[in-house]
């Protein structure tokens, strides 16, 4: 069983949590792959060197300055922090970013209609899975962040979850995976007040009437939207708590 | 023959010079695996964030705050823009700080006499040569900051020039290697303003003798304490132009 973790910005921002968390990851038996976000540091990064942050339905404009923000956040503090504090914990982390070993090619989103600058895509047939195998093998993790490359020299910024999602997918190939998104909630709840409204299984169909009831909008979209995908893949998803990671609950996402 | 390249700020700070230099790189046969230094970003940055940057006898003083700038830029931005740069010439590099699979741990300088904080020392048997052996065995070419990690979750700053000793004196456990210092100069020069004073070949003996002479003085004299180290080690150094790389010429560290 490969088991790949997506944390979020939320607990990579606060210390405590963070640590706690990678204490649990390490605890994961077998082979495993973090992938993490970003968090607020490149916000505060980006502000504090008068650059200014420009978010268009959630997803960062990346110029040519951000580009440079992004990849020393995520590739270099977080990234080599993760790795650091892993290693602490016996685990022989190892961070990378689709770009070393050409781990996972992106291609530049398409300018129209809005042009995010240097923000990439991704598909999990071109993550290089023989990378990710002999890593395992040789008893190691991999760390991803989510800046990926084109290939042609320039450095990306993608979406962690998609990473995730990808790195699951073309995990298959090597053996069973299992996918868990990390974030601040329970669960995905049909209340958002109530932490005990967690919905327990969520497959395509129910998705369209809980769009429909307007109890999954906005940033959850795209994710249940790539989880399902995941899942549909023959990854076993899940999406939980941090705090969960080596708990049953939460949320799982259902193939159809 | 395993080519171990060490560059420095020089050339990473001049961008058709850094270009030129990876083309050259990567078009060496054979296992490679690059080292780089760090540049004048990391002082940029902070001075942009309003870090003040402390230098004593050449070696910037790292505090917490420094520790994480240069995790960043020699991390982050350098690193990677050096990996997808090499991807785009065809060279599968994979970028690494000596946390990444614990591939050189170091311990931190005692602050007595002098604190420089978050400085490490490291030595050559620390090197995880396993690790470097797999990635070379599966193709990769390996590129290092000097970036290391205490193994108990701390980042240290080291130097760049050790770094690049340490991991090609652990080399000649896989095989013969070659260590090339690259730099401004066309190599260690009698007079230096004169390019065609390239003193040819250096040996302990001879190196007493220029340091009394006072050829050879400040940062060289740690560079070439380092490449005697290496060549008693059974490793071919040289130190040289960068745009010499793929000629011969600059001046060759013997053995005794």
């Amino acid at each position: 069983m490969i088991n790949v973790v997506k944390i979020g910005g939320n607990v990579i921002d606060a210390k405590e949590a963070l640590s706690a968390f990678l204490k649990d990851f390490a605890a994961i038996e077998g082979d495993k792959i973090l992938v993490h976000g970003g968090g607020k540091e490149a916000t505060r990064l980006s502000k504090a060197l008068g650059i200014e942050t420009r978010m268009i339905e959630g997803r960062r404009v990346t110029d040519s300055e951000t580009i440079d923000v992004v990849t020393m956040v995520y590739a270099g503090l977080i990234n080599k922090r993760i790795v650091s504090m892993l290693q602490d914990l016996g685990c022989d982390a190892v961070g990378l970013t689709g770009a070393d070993g050409n781990a996972i090619p992106a291609k530049r989103r398409n300018p129209e209609p809005i042009d995010y600058g240097f923000v990439g895509d991704i598909s999990s047939e071109k993550v290089n899975v023989s990378l990710v195998r002999s890593l395992l093998e040789g008893g190691m993790t991999p760390v991803f962040c989510a800046i990926c490359h084109d290939g042609e020299g320039q450095l990306l910024n993608c979406n962690a979850d998609s990473v995730a999602n990808a790195v699951a997918e073309a995990c298959t190939a090597i053996g069973p995976v299992t996918l868990t998104y990390c974030f601040e909630k329970p669960g995905v709840m049909a209340d958002v007040n109530d932490d005990a409204s967690v919905i327990p299984f969520i497959d395509s169909e129910s998705f369209e009437s809980l769009k429909e009831q307007g109890v999954i909008a906005d940033g959850m979209v795209p994710k249940i939207t790539n989880a399902l995908k995941a899942a549909n893949h023959g990854v076993t998803v899940r999406i939980c708590r941090a705090s969960d990671l080596l708990r049953d609950g939460g949320t799982v996402i259902k193939a159809n």
